[in-house]
């Protein structure tokens, strides 16, 4: 069982009108799922639920077709007909002794608006942040009055939906309460808009009306942007910030605290710590008698403890953290801290609501997979055979399926080729910022030191032979991949032919310790986060370097991880060089050509070095000299050889993960053949014509 | 009646099993509701049927998971659970006794599989197009024997949906059998790789299993690139491309035509005309004796008809044209062809598709809106009082409005303040490459002349007294809007303090013919096409031009409209200077400072001239007099204002026919309150838990 010093986190506190069970809090957070796939979102909350959190929220709800933010898929409750999806999720929370929680939402001139047509509305006449060709108009006094009655009109249907917990959202610079409060957005001259007083106004309005439509029986908190880290010029902890707190002190039921814009309150661990929001919500609860959520990718017990007893939150708020381990409260609440997997802030959570997908997460392969295949974090079904399963390679693949297929009571033998576990995740957190990431391999290696029917052998590369020799029924490869050094990703779908490859690295290179000479040229046809770290360390090495990318921007998918405009800022502050919109097509002779990706004009760039960061290749020796080999198969007693992860097709941690545990789950079920292999939301087929 | 000239287009074809009733042919486009909004697309295809193509088509329709292109919405045969939806298609284009066809298509290497996290397979191993981190995986002969079990299945379940032509579709570099025939994507050493005769084979196999499949009572016709405009590296229409054809010349029922990838098979009108494609497909009628459809943005009869007598097409295709105007066919039919609506290839439908919205078109603002609104692009509900209408304003939104107020039989005032109709549709087509954009203007006017109860009025200036002068009982003020001049869009969400007023100017002093000198800069946040079109006519007047924009690429926007690579091209090509990720910050004595959109660095430099291509400003003067006089209408017999288009809010072409239009419908209907004013399809809640 736990200490007693972890007794605090577990303590009930109220909540207006209800009672939170303990302290974790799971604050509202997107997941691509929203209104699109009820059920699937209903399901994932449920699992939180159960995990132990005393308050589950749904994502941002949007309250009227009038800021409509798709292809974002949030809630909705534009009208009656989207109660019994909400329903489903509040009633799915409920099964596990949660509070419910909505977020109701309005996005303002945030909204494009692309489904309804609608022309945006804020406080003033703004251009839309994304780059659709959309202004929004100036809100008259008829549509503040709209926009309040639509506001208790979504959370009346919010009520009868079941839920406790009912928010006004005004944070993130992305919903029209805020816009009001920002004196950066708005430049209103009556009575919402100049003084503070009067830019709180609609603020206030929404919660009063709020709690006298929902309040005798629903919490109502406001989440709330504390400081917008542009100083002065709005709000501010030390400013603005501060004095709308004072200024609402008591209002609300609850204060939910962020700080910056989405990336900052969800920052990526290559640009922040846990707990990085301190300095500027603290003030907060001086200043309010109401209890105060704050998030911070909180993942240590002892963090959260010490958050609670200096005053600086009352409950801990998490997203990610809660995404990536939906049972961490029973986990601390049982002792057992060992089996936290935690968050590693690489955002790939974000990136599915930002390229409208289903939620998934590095660490959790069960996550946005709970209604529609029907996975759970802590469950997976007991073997169904006797097999014994040889897994050869442990990196993030391997790793997750040895220890999947032993929580299911398979015995299993890993063998890795090298001296350490963890394959890539062992490697890249050895690189700038990626230090987190490491905790991929530490949760499987916790794991696995709890699971006696895994057995582990370390500096064992396999040969064909080997593995015949095992004795294993199924054969799981999991090699992953090595950079290619020929060019071919993107640009070049065939090798460079012009190529100087004594000077030619690549990432594995780079983290093999080879030495590199400077100038060096990285080419990122990659365009995840690696282009943009090589180019780091090298230039920490205090190498000249110059990034050469056919993309226009550096690591241009962590747009998607809300990593992008940090990792531009940082290379351009170390003083790495940065050539967007060209692809190099030639490297020999220390001069390197460079062809523009819309003129294919020419230009050349001496250089001692080129790293080259494009595709990768799957390691396949094994499996092909396996193939070659396959009537040996049932004499050696083998029933199957599979790949699993990067040696099937390079890709994202997240999808190594996925894959190991796929297999692992999937072992000895009955295949599915033909079919889709997971439940869907299709359209209802309503009235025609 | 119409010319007997055009009697040739209304021939009936067979093509296999089927006939068509006349040679107007729908080819599959995309439309951003597929599988999402079934309903939708079925009504919008109904239309289709009903305006006279004998064959229309679906999108293009995902055979299997394996190769999902989520978050686009296509059609989808997975399973037998979505027959209904696709029935539902078939249904409604049977209505009208077209043909239904559908294009079943598998994405191979070009699927992210974000919602099924399959790993996409392919030819070879490929980075996918986007800048996913995904790689495909090899597909081995189980994987083509399974991609050909899994067509045949979709094939019977389209053919259980009640289609009469079920397509093998081979273009676009899209999907997986055009991936294997072109030797850019397929490194293949087996059977299906190397000769030609080898990369054909999994075409051929599908062709064959498909017409073996569903050919007693379907047609298969087959959807093909000739010409990959790459050269002999590609498929090409005097090499390969044209090969193809010969090897498999009397296999399919019909071939449909294509050149290039889908930015140039729907290329853009600023890059292209109507018919461009005719030099890559001539040759094909040569080699085959079946029939043959191809596009081109054909709008114009006698093109039409010259393309058959000249025997390069059998069948008139159109994605674009079927778009802007759905009763195309029937409007040559019966000669009425100044009622044609013509496309102007602004590829806002494009746009749609890419930004994952329901389909829209600038000049068919009912287009997408046929189920959902219930709107008909030839229909229109009969006036419920006899108000007289003033629109001030005869911009593309006043002149939709006047327009479409007529056609319901209002009496209708159209006033406008220049000597000329068209607003905005009059004079930007007069830069360069938007000739064609003119349109919105032509189709209105041409049909204002057909309407004698809508007055028009020029170089009518109107006023508040004016207005109240006129004795109209409804007031719609369609005024525009002007682009503002002091730097505010994104970056700037408060004007540029530091501005030498007098040698700053805007796209309004550009079209009015203002002398700007040089050097000048083309300060761009608008990021939609004026800031590039700006650019190119001042550098085509000789001027030194330097566009600077804070986003990564010029014009960034039209990456949805397929125009964004051409745009970047043609002006670098012109030598117009680009400098992206950095915003003007100050421009004082003849120097601009910029500062870098990552770090804030700055910089300067010379220049004589800024163009502002920001955001703009609604002409609000007459509606802000109107409603500071509004106790003066009942006396004057007003019972409304209100405003449509760029004077609510500032937006695309589109956006502004589409209010125009939404006006005019909804005149003396009963609104709809606070509900979704239309009709929505949602999730089936299924089943649960």
């Amino acid at each position: 069982m736990r200490s007693t010093h972890y007794d605090i986190l577990f303590e009930p506190l109220r909540i207006g009108p209800v009672t939170a069970k303990n302290r974790f809090y799971q604050v509202p957070h997107c997941n691509g799922m929203g209104h699109r796939a009820p059920s699937g979102m209903a399901a994932m909350r449920r699992v939180k639920a159960e995990g132990g959190w005393a308050v589950v929220c749904t994502e941002v709800c949007e309250i009227h077709p009038s800021a409509d933010v798709s292809p974002h898929s949030h809630a909705r409750l534009w009208d009656d007909s989207d109660i019994p999806a909400l329903a489903r999720a509040a009633e799915a929370i409920h099964q596990h002794d949660a509070l419910a929680g909505v977020e109701l939402g309005h996005h303002g001139f945030r909204a494009q608006n692309r489904t309804s047509r609608e022309i945006p509305m804020g406080p003033s006449s703004h251009t839309v942040v994304s780059y659709d060709p959309v202004q929004s108009r100036v809100m008259d006094k008829e549509d503040i009055r709209n926009l309040r009655r639509w506001h208790v009109a979504a959370a009346r249907r919010a009520k009868r939906a079941g839920f406790d917990i009912i928010y006004v959202y005004a944070a993130h610079g992305l919903v029209t309460p805020m816009q009001f409060l920002s004196k950066r957005y708005n430049q209103r001259t009556d009575e919402y808009g100049g003084s503070l007083e009067n830019r709180v106004r609609l603020l206030r309005e929404l919660i009063e009306e709020t709690k006298s439509a929902v309040g005798d029986t629903c919490a109502v908190p406001v989440r709330i942007c504390v400081d917008e880290l542009v100083g002065p010029a709005g709000l501010c902890s030390n400013g603005e910030g501060r004095d709308v707190i004072e200024m609402l002190a008591d209002l609300p039921d609850l204060w939910d605290l962020t700080v910056g814009d989405w990336s900052n309150d969800s920052r990526p661990s290559r640009f922040g710590d846990e707990g990085a929001h301190e300095q500027y919500v603290s003030f907060v609860k001086q200043v309010t008698g109401k209890p105060v959520v704050g998030n911070g990718r909180f993942t240590s017990p002892d963090t959260m403890v010490s958050q609670i007893r200096r005053g600086v939150l009352d409950f801990i708020g998490a997203a990610r953290p809660s995404i990536a381990d939906p049972f961490l409260p029973r986990k601390v609440e049982e002792g057992r801290m060992g089996d936290i997997r935690e968050c590693i802030g690489c955002n790939i959570c974000a990136a599915a609501d930002n390229t409208y997908t289903p939620i998934r997460c590095t660490q959790n392969p069960t996550m946005g997979e709970e209604w529609r295949r029907g996975w759970h974090p802590e469950h997976i079904p007991e073997r169904e055979s006797e097999d014994q399963v040889l897994v050869v390679g442990a990196g993030p693949a391997g790793l997750e399926c040895a220890v999947s297929l032993g929580k299911r009571g398979y015995d299993v033998l890993l063998a890795e080729g090298s001296n350490e576990l963890g394959g890539r995740s062992a490697r890249e957190p050895r690189l700038p910022g990626l230090a987190i990431w490491g905790r991929v391999r530490e949760y499987r290696v916790e794991q696995l030191n709890q699971l006696p029917n895994v057995q582990v052998f370390l500096a064992s590369m396999m040969t064909a032979q080997d593995v015949l020799d095992t004795g294993a029924n199924r054969i799981v490869i999991a090699a992953g991949s090595h950079w290619r050094r020929d060019g071919v990703a993107r640009y070049h779908r065939a090798p460079i032919s012009e190529l100087d490859q004594a000077a030619v690295f690549t990432p594995d290179d780079v983290m093999n310790g080879k030495t590199i000479e400077g100038p060096v040229i990285v080419y990122d046809d990659d365009h995840y986060y690696m282009g943009g770290v090589i180019a780091e360390k090298l230039r920490s090495d205090g190498l000249d370097v110059t990034l050469v990318t056919p993309a226009p921007l550096v690591s241009a998918w962590t747009v998607n991880t809300l990593e992008q405009p940090r990792i531009q800022r940082r290379l351009l502050e170390i003083g790495v060089h940065i050539r967007a919109n060209e692809a190099l097509v030639a490297f020999r002779g220390g001069e390197a050509t460079l062809a523009c990706a819309f003129t294919d004009t020419r230009q050349t760039l001496k250089a001692r070095s080129v790293v080259m960061v494009t595709a990768r290749l799957q390691n396949s020796t094994l499996y092909d000299d396996l193939l070659a080999r396959s009537s040996e198969w049932p004499a050696a007693g083998i029933k199957t050889v599979d790949r699993i992860g990067d040696a099937v097709a390079p890709g994202a941690i997240a999808a190594a993960v996925f894959s190991g545990h796929r297999y692992a789950r999937e072992l000895d079920q009955t295949p599915c053949g033909d079919d889709v292999p997971f439940r869907r939301e299709n359209p209802e087929l309503g009235s025609w014509p």
